[in-house]
């Protein structure tokens, strides 16, 4: 595996990214992102290695010549807004065990690309040495929070209507979340009751990742009190769920198809655009139909090509949880969406904003594959497939995809990161869909 | 009214602690309390307004010739701490409105003695012109919170078991008590449960004085989760409360009753005195009695009086909700008393920890009584009180004190901030008491 | 008089400048100036009183609802600079002695015109209560000298050249000025010697204001060394004083007539004016002449009046030792006229920069004359000129101003805060100019 | 070479002292040397390297499991200050050139023993992992100035007079000595003129290293102004060098004589010590005994040897220019020294203060020898010395040692860091001495 996974450098902090890999990736960053008229932003969240980590990829970026802005304990999308003209480094694992940790780069507010990435990942195979002692990089420290709530603000008010006598309950999760969202929620109106709003990096309350597993509280909260809402970020709140106030988790493909729609029926763009992935179920192109855009799908992890491709078009680019807000900027940014959601169902009641997204029976699964055996697999199924569903549509763009009659779709994927492939499938009749490709894949492995 | 009331100076900080005031707060402490040896800890709650005034109450320092070491946002019980070999000045306004502020000062750990506030209040009378150019002060910045928790730790090992398997939830209310009683029950082995532990100094979710009115969202919590206990701080944490399983608050005098037991259990102090006050009830007196400790009751709000004439005899000196262990320090100290109580109850379980505590049914009211009336009415009261109660035993040290056979009392007390008398009574047949306590003391209005 | 005098508040802080006085004026700027879109910059120069007065300023900032940005110990044109498109607070007394101290309002780069430090003023003498709590105002802190050095470089590159091989003796007075100018002058390629580089409020060294009678220190050392220009800043370094290597002070008019010549040349700009007072003397009108500019006099004090006036055609307005340059902004920078003149004596040599410029002698006097006096002595002088001089021309725009044949002039005018009358004279023969203006001016009073 | 040498780990910040060191460093450090109870105290000097490396050894302190607190840029005597009880690292080059930079560790305010060094050493070799994640220890800051020239003047005030009238040159060299030195010397009672006091990490005004050879504006300002004494330091204010009003360099060993027999004067230990190394004069020896002190000495680089052998009877422990106070603490501290040096002078005047100091002609020089031929060479002389001088004494402790009848002496010793024999000799015919040892090396080698 490469230096860079899917979401920046992570892994453990014991094994993986340590303050050696730190200083050296700091160091690589400088070398081949930042100019010398360049400022690069550092940040971190509250995991207990972040305080290392930040000082050891700063050092790295002085070392090698650039000069630093230390933001401190911010979320994610703080940094990137931070680094929206320029280049910033997140000290983060995102949603990741507390034993985890990771660097994320950003480059004008946008995560770097692969080829950025790779050109990093080179230097740091290189190790070259510190820049000469004189042009050793100076650091400054500045706070941000107020003018990233203000650029919230504006971005979120054309959308829904003013929260006032909405109550939401937020769960931070002892992630940096509540540091934005909480402030934001509540300049859009709403009563907010927090939990886990102090930032600690042991996760000692739930883990970063927000899943219905580790909001049990969160849901057993909403169970009690009188919630019209929970929210819920992972550790550096890119991320964000959304519950119900019987505590039930809003899949996350209908928040998609919400959030587009609404941003569709607000926007002046001409022909607009709205970016997923495959694994994102159909009723994100029905409600984006309905709302007068048009859906452009790209490979899992890949928003920032789409966003490429489409330009000024795009509106709106996200895949499951991950909400990306061109018109706020380039960033994936879990308070955006907390706040557009809470404004829409202040406007129309949770129900109603709901209906008419059309949730067709969903599953999602995962069948053991050795890395070796996938490619050969995947051949042999795409081989297979149309005897397998001779009534349906077939392509094989990013996996294999199966299209339906009755708006019913699967897909399956090699994972990237494990030895699984990966079954999605959404139909009146899923179980229908499933198991043939269940069994079918168990043969040919 | 003078400048300082129970609780330091306090009020509204549109009228009263405005900057201006601050900046002369500090200027007279400086001048009457700070010796040039001496660095001024200072430190303040999250209230909006606390940003302001602890700069200004710094402003007034150093032109009064004080060097200052700022510790940022603390709770009471970390900046008392930082004070317990100098002189601090805390920006609080504990369990009040968020539109109020205040300046709570400490000398040697403990809350500034009537005299001492007395100098400040002249001091602050007289305004004098700062010291001379070069004799203003300089500032310093310390982080404390490591070595408070080290101390905590210290201090509450010997009490209770580890509290390893239980779960608590704790209401920060937006307050700062997150900071320090989430790591501290943490590192006492609880799991924690963290509601609104971001600080926010518009306590929007609920108000800083945690009450059972303002606590359902947690008593809610309580009833819908599986926690072992409940505690909420105010706004400062100097106050605690504890709630049981079931939401119910937890008596605020047998919660004294139980802490003061289990000190008295693990003390080495021969002939160990528990102080407290005239309002806390005779349930204090058995538990401390059977641990074979000693009562001392002091005029309210003077705990510090009880610590100056009992001197190393004290174990535990406490008012309702507010905890002073001499062991510690001498300040009240919300957290200390979250990690005993949460370790008593690892130790023994609730029920059996409560079981003791015999909780004769409590009323406590009061009527109104114009300022002027109230010397006559309470000389009138004395008059007839033993013809009321013939067979008790009547004290008037601190107001009017009635003691029953039946291990029952009443006590009858000119407010000293409001135009009332208070009535406390406990009693197996408190109706019986407070009755013709309500009727002779209206007739005499 | 008011509160603000020619160069804001100021006055001694035992009596004037209290932090009593710095709260109004921060609350009455929040009050008058500040909207809630723009953050307050502020920042202090070293004097011992400044921590307080900066902090007391905040707090009155923040009660008044407006938010700030903290900048620390920095120059007048560092905090400028950050002010550049908003509002900004500056406590520093300038050039006066270590037991003052002031407050300077910048607005949008530029120093607060009289309406607007008379609405200020109208706003302190009001005393308006605080705002309310919630509206309180937030504070931040920045760095922002980096992003200051390189504007200064890339102001000041056209002009001269690199000044590699020059060695330069910087006097910054215990003041802020060696943070920008030690840097920016090494950035220019010279090499620096400073003179109490460290910040010290207590000028121990030499008194805030540079003289030739202050800077006998540097005068010796520029004597002994071997350095090719001595260049010395007042305590916040606004102001700038350049000395030759034999010790003795370049006159500030030539400085004015030199950097104006040479920003004249580099200009491309058409028509091109410059902005001086009428104190400064005829050699700067013919710097200009030959440079192709045009000079414009302005009040002394009043240099915002003719960039008002003038608009984009200013390429430098100054006054004796005060330098404004429009192409970096709007306020007074001393540190970039010492990178200039730097220049210019590394492209032309110092002989060679001065000769140029005619130096007819010079005489500048007082003449004690109560307040109530100076009108009607002025009016009668006015009246007796035309007789005095009859060959001369007489202007009365900025006091009376008499220009001679030989290129002389000579100028009277009141003291706006002294009971003196200033005559000031330039010409072949000066003493024929001062002596009948002294005897009639006495006999006058 | 091991990884520390005779001052911690030192060298260039491109090859040797990179930041990857640095975190190992750190690592290892917190492994060897921390307890979980410490906090280990991190500063660092002006170097453009020291961001970065600060950092980075902080990183790895607390990946090692240490807690550590901030102190940013201080003097390396301040650090050690605030490591009087704990662990502290420094990180500077002292005296090195600019491209340096280095690692300091301090024990109880002692620099580490060769067996800690040798500790960390190993420890750096092992490159252990990381503690687990939730061990990883946390960060603080605090400013500490106040309470260090505190201390210093405490420990300087018994000694001399008050400085008042006395005006001294201090010339920083841009390192970070104007921070303690300045204030102290004028709490002395002193006027200061500073030197370049700014901090800036290039050197650009002088090497950090006081010479003769790098202090000529420093000499060439004595001669020019009216100054009692010039006083220079290296970049972190360890060493100190002072010079006379002329301009000379007063030989270090001279002012080991002075320092040492006034602090004798004023002691009151019994049978006090002075502990120096081989290569300080004789007239040290000569100044304690009439002190009525006893000179011991010890290996070059190991006064820490002295003081634990010594132990409550050393009053003063110093080689030339870097001068340890047992009465302050066991570090090294130059503006202790700087001050006990101003406030001798203003009790008895300069020459006064030489005048009893025996000052024999002195001279040191190298002799270029392979490493190789380092042992035969020192065997070779030893076996010829007594020959080379029948009268003298001969001892072989420390190198090679000869004393002579006329107070005279000679020490032959190869150099620890260089390949070359060093010769040092005092006596009233210098040159009779050296030229025979010179010519017998030379012929030996």
């Amino acid at each position: 595996m490469g230096l860079f996974g899917t979401a920046g450098v992570r892994g453990p902090v014991r094994s993986r990214l340590t303050p050696d890999l730190a200083v050296r990736v700091g160091h690589a960053v400088a070398a081949e992102l930042a100019s010398p008229e360049l400022v690069v932003a550092v940040g971190r969240d509250g995991r207990t290695s972040g305080a290392a980590l930040l000082r050891a990829v700063t050092a790295g970026l002085l070392a090698g010549g650039a000069s630093v802005c230390e933001l401190g304990v911010v979320t994610t999308p703080l940094l990137a807004y931070s680094a929206r003209d320029g280049v910033g480094v997140m000290v983060t694992a995102s949603h990741n065990p507390p034993g985890d940790n990771g660097l994320k780069l950003f480059i004008a507010g946008r995560e770097a690309s692969g080829s950025a990435e790779a050109a990093v990942a080179a230097a740091v195979a290189e190790a070259p040495a510190p820049v000469r002692w004189d042009r050793w990089g100076s650091s400054s420290a500045a706070t941000v929070r107020r003018s990233y709530l203000r650029a919230i603000d504006r971005y979120t008010t054309p959308v829904g209507a003013d929260a006032r006598g909405l109550s939401v309950c937020l769960d931070a999760g002892t992630g940096t979340g509540a540091m934005t969202s909480a402030p934001a929620l509540r300049a859009a109106g709403a009563e907010v009751v927090v939990l886990n709003g102090q930032v600690d990096g042991h996760f000692p309350a739930r883990a970063s990742k927000p899943t219905a597993a580790t909001l049990q509280t969160l849901a057993a909260m909403l169970r009690a009190g009188s919630f019209d809402l929970g929210i819920a970020h992972d550790g550096d709140a890119d991320r964000v769920v959304f519950l119900a106030p019987d505590g039930e988790v809003i899949h996350e493909d209908t928040v998609l198809a919400v959030v587009a729609s609404a941003l569709l029926e607000t926007t002046e763009i001409p022909d607009p655009v709205v970016v997923t992935t495959p694994n994102a179920s159909r009723r994100i192109d029905t409600a984006v139909d309905a709302a007068g855009g048009r859906t452009v799908r790209v490979a899992l992890g890949d928003l920032q090509g789409g966003l490429a491709t489409h330009g000024d078009a795009v509106v709106f680019a996200a895949e499951p949880w991950k909400h990306l807000h061109p018109g706020l900027g380039g960033w994936i940014d879990g308070t955006a969406s907390a706040v557009l959601v809470t404004r829409l169902i202040a406007e129309r009641g949770l129900d109603a904003l709901l209906a008419p997204i059309d949730e067709l029976p969903y599953r999602k699964l995962s069948i053991d594959c050795p890395d070796a055996r996938k490619r050969p697999v995947m051949a042999a199924l795409a081989a297979e497939l149309p005897e397998l569903f001779p009534a349906a549509t077939i392509s094989t763009e990013h996996g294999l995809r199966v299209e339906f009659a009755d708006d019913g779709w699967a897909l399956v994927r090699p994972s990237g990161t494990e030895p699984k492939l990966r079954i999605y499938a959404e139909s009146a009749t899923v179980e229908a869909v499933v198991e043939p490709l269940t069994e079918t894949l168990e043969r040919l492995i």
